[in-house]
């Protein structure tokens, strides 16, 4: 189809079309001639994906340019878009830092225990590390220990099998198994961290009570 | 102590203490005379937690307020204040809609099924079920089903007993008590989902080797 029949049927204005395509968000179409290109329901498809990520997911063009061109140039397509989602970033920390490669090193760690490959470009790898820098500068000096760490492996890994089924076959739909991937990364996000909160309060309550159980009784237990 | 020496000893200026008195974070000195009240260790040790929470956890000071004030004005204080966590809102969603109630009651029929005790105007609920909203929304209509929700709540589960230990008796100190519970369900947020995505790239890769279908090109190149 043409260019104009692509912005009618998307619903996207031209120029709006132009800008993604030089942004990198969206392939060109193929030329046909002087002032022509042809595009795909492929090009229709991305368009809408590009919509669910900024409308739906809330993330910034540059930040939905950054994982499609991620995914676009990489074999293990999703794997590169979600390693590629831009998290907002936290206090500063020196990646040189002993501090930085300790904590790199148990992530890495109990990445491995868990079986899971991980490249060491990875920027989930770097945020993590940055995070368990922090943790352990300012909250919690033995959080880069693997007894520390592994359950929130563990836990991830819960969710991570239940999230992406074994008959999952992303290449047969690239643009759907993109927008299932990046959406669902991004949104569930908050409900992940409020369902926590949630279960803080409950085992803040349960510990708590037990507490005020009289030893007596609890050691007879 | 008098106020100057709470300063000094705190090293926060006289008038951010001021400040915090009148905002909430703060309790008043015991007062002693026309212009005199007397300070405590605890109010020393709350200062501290103010900072840790300001600087460490990034927190705002309205937010800290929130957090705080909640812990003061209950017995369950350590709830109060995770419950309390101010969390960057979303997309607008209407609580009265039909949709909000259908997650609302989801989120609570699989925290019923944990056991835990969650009280209605609980905020960690309310975004839950907020979150939950959108995701149902604009991603995954079975969203708000026990069978999807109920891996969240058991990650959370396995999380929470890890590090809430057995043993914890908040009352025995409120202050370092709340400085664990608020700077750690705050500052560990990033790694949890840095480490969900590390998972999720884990295991996209391993259902696309299991794939017996052999990788097709993807159109949009």
């Amino acid at each position: 189809m043409k260019v104009s029949e692509l912005s009618r049927r998307s619903q996207v204005p031209l120029p709006t079309i132009k800008f993604y395509i030089r942004e990198g968000l969206l392939p060109a179409g193929t030329r046909t001639g002087k002032n022509q290109a042809d595009y795909t329901e492929e090009h229709l498809e991305r368009l809408e994906l590009i919509r669910a990520l900024r409308d739906e997911a809330g993330l910034s063009v540059a930040a939905i340019g950054r994982a499609l061109t991620a995914a676009d140039s990489s074999e293990d397509f999703i794997e590169a878009a979600i390693d590629a989602i831009e998290r907002p970033s936290g206090p500063r920390v020196d990646e040189k830092s002993p501090e930085f490669r300790t904590a790199r090193d148990a992530v890495m760690s109990i990445a491995r225990a868990q079986g899971w490959e991980v490249a060491p470009e990875s920027a989930a790898l770097r945020d993590a590390a940055r995070a368990l820098t922090v943790i352990t500068r300012s909250f919690y000096a033995d959080a880069a220990t693997e007894a520390v760490l592994a359950p929130y492996a563990e836990a991830a890994s819960l969710i991570a099998r239940h999230e992406i089924p074994d008959g999952w076959r992303p290449s047969e739909a690239p643009n759907a198994a993109l927008r299932y991937a990046v959406l669902g990364t991004v949104l569930l996000e908050p409900l992940i961290l409020a369902i926590r909160r949630m279960a803080h309060v409950a085992r803040s309550r349960e510990v708590s009570q037990a507490a005020s159980v009289p030893a007596k009784r609890r050691a007879t237990e």
